[in-house]
């Protein structure tokens, strides 16, 4: 069973070895999502949110090896269409799905902008993989699983 | 007098020396801005927009050593605040001086949030520098430079 603190120190070598440097604060506090089914192996995400106004965020999404982040869709807040998103590989493949558009394999330099209230999921590869996610404000408590038996809320 | 393909190859050798992956087409396209100056080596940016939607903006920008962006800030739009900005240091050593806050340093992994419509400038150290660029949407026609002889516009 991968602990959180084993996945931290997972991806904090990962995102060292692709020269992505963290301050000592950013990497003892890197968000572990195991998304409430405690299969964090399996399904999950290490995040580190660089910055989340009201207007921008900006975070580096951590796959380990055949990690997933399961189906979900940014619903619109306030009258405001949702969240909008682009996903840009840094390192490893990732195969990425998206309602309406299909199956997308991407691979480092590659990037995907998922529109606001499309459901997506995706999946690392066999190396892991590093994604920067450029969007407008996330509110991930306002996420929306196909799984009922998601909790968005990190558990730490 | 370095050309503009000169300050090209010269940002993407230092993306590559830092691990982060163009496309072909992205390394081919990087923007060079020289702010109409004609002084490239001293002022100016290489720049590569991932994206740049009606809602959010992520680049990289290069500055080569001790290679400066002039002074300027981003004005209020159609009733909109002005761009907001977030620098994140990548690599190398950032100068940087904010209206109403002064002048930090940024090394690798610090980052500073520039607030709209406020003046800022910043320049590289010796090594030259990579700062992750996140933003509300980029409107570089109507930035405002203090220097009235600037001109946004890149001449490629």
């Amino acid at each position: 069973m991968l602990t959180n603190a084993e996945a931290r120190e997972r991806a904090a070598a990962m995102l060292d070895a692709a020269g992505i440097v963290l301050t000592p604060a950013e990497r003892e506090h890197i968000e572990i999502a195991d998304f409430g089914l405690g299969r964090l192996d399996e399904i999950g995400l290490q995040i580190v949110v660089y910055v989340n106004t009201d207007r921008v965020c900006a975070k580096e999404l951590v796959l380990l090896p055949h990690q997933r982040c399961p189906e979900h869709r940014h619903p619109p807040v306030d009258g405001e269409p949702g969240k909008e998103e682009t996903f840009r590989v840094r390192t490893g493949v990732v195969h990425l799905h998206v309602e309406g558009a299909g199956d997308v394999v991407l691979r480092p330099g590659d990037q995907c902008t998922i529109p606001p209230n499309t459901a997506h999921s995706f999946e690392a590869g066999a190396e892991g993989a590093i994604v920067s996610e450029f969007s407008t404000t996330s509110r991930d408590a306002l996420d929306v699983f196909t799984d009922p038996r998601i909790v968005r809320a990190p558990r730490d």
